[in-house]
């Protein structure tokens, strides 16, 4: 089969490469019908996460059919369509006990197209099936259950459900890239009174507000004069940091109100200042997290019910021949106006 | 001033009454702007609510401008317009400082027009004024803000949140009245992927299906075949009980998958049958209670923001002199589909 | 291999019977080395659990070493010491995925003794092993670990958990047989100030006593004075219905306070009567339930570390060969006192 | 009257004053019976924090009796026996209405030794009387009521609380002060599996043991080690801060498991460094707060049902009229071994 195989930092390539097989008896080998590509990919294709060796197939994200089920796989076979998530979950240990899929300890968690091989392939091998594949109910459109294999979840659970919205809230969601984007989308799910976009470009800022923002602040404004206009002064109840610079971390702290929450999602690489002398009086609660994926089925369901719309966060489509075009466009967003692009079995 | 004086069983009228004057230091006087008449005001008249004794003015729900105040009185002044509150807060006893302020200790809980006199006159009363009465926000119309003096957050406290609404939920309601409706109203707070009404009158239904209802069951048709047809025959997450009788408790019961959630808004004036035979196992939560306000400020911003419009339950609007004629208007609902009736100050 | 196979109503015998074998790959053959007997098997043998076919070996809790695993299984293999709960998990389903192993739509649940061949035998199959197993840590004795298969989790997360007890809560447990002494044992992990117990017996309000109840409730005594007493007039926080009659069931929902919860352990036969016209304005919560046995690895923990001390519970040994004579001394409480018998390999 | 007034850094003195008198018709006026010294006190001594002006009668916590009450006190009389907590709550706005009085926005939250006089004095003005003061059940002494007046619902609200303990826990605690340790006997109303102390000082460690920890990491212990030995290398469920210094905030978040919760209690002057780059992965929670003291009625009772047993924390007693000697032997622990001196009225 063909797939896009990562050759150290700066190198990769669409090749030929020996189709996946069954190795243990939880596994599925899925013909991968479309793809998508996530910004971790471009840190992976930059040497950012050492953990991925040449010769590894990248990608973790998936809409497919299954091909083969291993002789203990009981909840899909041979036919189904199924959504390969972002993480894989051994359904066996304390944290998969507790829906902590994405702190597996027996095997799971990240690993496709990062520890084993992943989904930008014409197949791939999906380990422990019935706990990391689901069903996608007739009715939902492949492109838009696509999008619940990673970026919706991941804004969903760790941005939204970690910061406890609540109807009436005043949320700020500091950074407008694709994950802003979802975090905005599904904030909506629990209906805040006020929901703000922060970001420095302004087709972000115009994205945001198609996405459900009702405001905006601009590059030159003052985010913390904006959150006190519509809060009395007071601060937001929640700030979701989409960026993961420290800078942006630093300002959702301060963008709270007393007794407020921080949810981030960033994925950061140094570490920010906290500033206790301030904060510690201040009944903030901050909290960090990977995906899990426990919300999928619940997403998918409201795809299906017609209440969530994912399919709007694709710009771009392609063949999965078309891998390296595909990655170009997405690699560019400035000049693209690409958030999400999918790759299609022709 | 005028207001409507119950008379004993079947007799009220509106009369000249003295006009109320501080008692303690923290009540306030309000000149009542707006009212409106509530179910419970029909039970009182036909003699249900044997607490109520003759010679006590009605109502209690009502938004006015405050004319007087005690000396301890500090959040509200002269000249301010509030929401007065179906509930009176003391503020100080075990139950106030927990929220539930209907089951109030301290002198408060469901007291205006049922051991001290109520809203439907020209000034009223209002004990405990700072922990009882709400300021209305700029912008947001006063015969909205009266929908939140009792039936929004009744709904809203009693069905939605006891019943622990989550986006993609299967929620179904019993009872498409002004309760049920405030409940279908406020659940798609939360987005439920499936909102469904239950009701014997073809013109409820209908209301229930403009206020969002998105599956209706009619006379004749199987509420359990409609709930399981849409829930892959599991049963729907939650049940709201709008009516207040033993066959729609039960019912409720029955429409709950395992693990689902039973909250009671109704009132119930007989027991119910509890079928633990079937129930014992099924891991279900049943709740009721009285609504405590304790969402009031909360939907008052959503309403200034936007994000919730309750004048859609004015149906009927008069001024507060044609007391009677509102009364009839509203007790016979099959003539005149009245969902709420608005009396103001002329 | 020797076996308890159930012959119909009324009958049973200790008999030779095949071996199991491994059937599917998820399964595992376990050895076991300590059985006990649950008050659900005395029904089965009455005739009151129809779903129990003749020829079924009965039982549902044990201790054991693991035999042999099939292809599948990774998290136990042959020679580990494990717990077979009385609750088998797919570990795939919707419930389980949410740790409602009790309502498993996988093929799990309640099936052990049940709907296929259970534990009051020399060896047994447990299917989804890895997910229906626990591992003993080192210094926990088989016996107490024992009493972790079924009573402790049942009244922990039945009645304590769906309890929400809370430091300084008032908890009443009626009935105080061995569930209801579970529950007081339990209870205790949340330092409520009074823990009252409930029962018609002498001995069992002794054994409540020694178990942890600070006051207790007799024959001829009236519970709600009792109650009130403690209360300031006010009503217990928590009632845990620990019997599975509607006398007992009522009772409790007479016990709590307003806000209060009531927990049902019991297993019903009949309906109990709601008074709903007394509970819709009382703000209860009564919750039902199947033990799902997600605390398991938590209380195997706490008697780990000292915490907890299950093998209270065990009033009378025997060997596996002796099950006659043990089912006949649990079979009589009242003359023998019996709380749990245990049955060990010789 | 006397008083310990505050004159500037580095300058106090007990001395005549004139009596309070009620201001508003909410005051109370309280004679002290008991009172005791925070660490605060010492912090504004050393002129740290600067809202206290020269002339401040000191103190936020004493158990008193109440001589006169403003015309809207309803709750407490004159000859009440009340514990007049560190926070003051107006009970009208935003926070108080969610129990959250400790960022009371009324005129309350911490302002008794701070913002108006204290309670380092022979009587008190206490504002707002009906939501600032506790009635003290018969049978509570006065000397364990005044431990709950701040140590004690600090640690318990915004260490154990907001840390979320639950049976089976792992929780550390780093810092074995007089509010490390009240963490120590608070957490255990949750019965964690293990309770560790960190501290430097070998007296405080033998007090931690005392008051409940079940393993201390001295000076020269690895910390990091010791938790994961008794977590299987996991990391603790939780980790209280009581210092208020980054090193140990930092060390908090390197001694958590995935998925744990860092909850700060110390008072911090400086900003900690966060290692969000290991962090943002690892689904931490970390709190900050200010005590509320909702907990308050709650311990009381605990204290009353002989559940709780505060009066350990008292190493010291004087007389009111010795609150030179009583200040000298609370700043200078490690001479005096001090955790709580108690100072009463004769």
């Amino acid at each position: 089969m063909k797939a896009l195989v990562f050759h150290g930092p700066g190198s990769r390539s669409w090749q030929q490469v020996p189709d996946p097989r069954i190795v243990d008896p939880t596994d599925a080998i899925v013909r991968v019908d479309a793809v998508t590509i996530c910004g971790t990919d471009l840190h992976i294709l930059k040497g950012d996460v050492p953990a991925v060796e040449p010769g590894r197939i990248l990608g973790h994200e998936a809409v497919g059919t299954v091909v083969t089920t291993g002789s203990a796989v009981t909840t899909v076979k041979e036919g189904d369509r199924v959504l390969v998530s972002c993480i894989t979950a051994c359904g066996r240990c304390r944290y998969c006990r507790e829906s902590a899929y994405g702190q597996c300890r027996g095997g799971g968690g990240w690993i496709l197209g990062h520890r084993i091989d992943g989904t930008q392939a014409e197949y791939v091998r999906v380990p422990f099936a019935d706990t990391s594949t689901h069903l996608i109910p007739a009715g939902v459109d492949s492109e838009a259950a696509l999008m619940l294999a990673d970026i919706l979840p991941t804004s969903y659970e760790v941005g939204v459900i970690n910061g406890r919205v609540r109807p009436g809230d005043t949320v700020v969601v500091v950074g407008a890239g694709p994950i802003g984007l979802a975090a905005i989308m599904t904030a909506q799910l629990y209906t805040p009174s006020h929901l703000i976009a922060v970001d420095l470009a302004p087709s972000r800022l115009e994205a945001a507000k198609q996405f459900g923002a009702d405001l905006v602040v601009a590059a030159g404004d003052d985010p913390l004069e904006s959150v006190a206009e519509v809060t009395g002064g007071l601060g937001a109840d929640l700030a979701i940091e989409a960026v993961g610079v420290p800078e942006t971390f630093e300002l959702c702290t301060r963008l709270i109100r007393p007794g407020g929450r921080l949810a981030n999602v960033g994925v950061h690489g140094a570490p920010a200042t906290l500033h206790l002398e301030d904060l510690w009086i201040r009944n903030v609660t901050i909290t960090t997290g990977l995906v899990d994926t426990f919300s999928t089925p619940t997403l998918l369901g409201m795809v299906a019910a017609g209440r969530l719309d994912p399919a709007r966060f694709i710009t771009h489509r392609y063949t999965l021949g078309e891998m390296e075009a595909a990655y170009k466009t997405f690699a560019h967003p400035q000049q693209t106006a690409a958030l999400k692009v999918v790759l299609s079995r022709p």
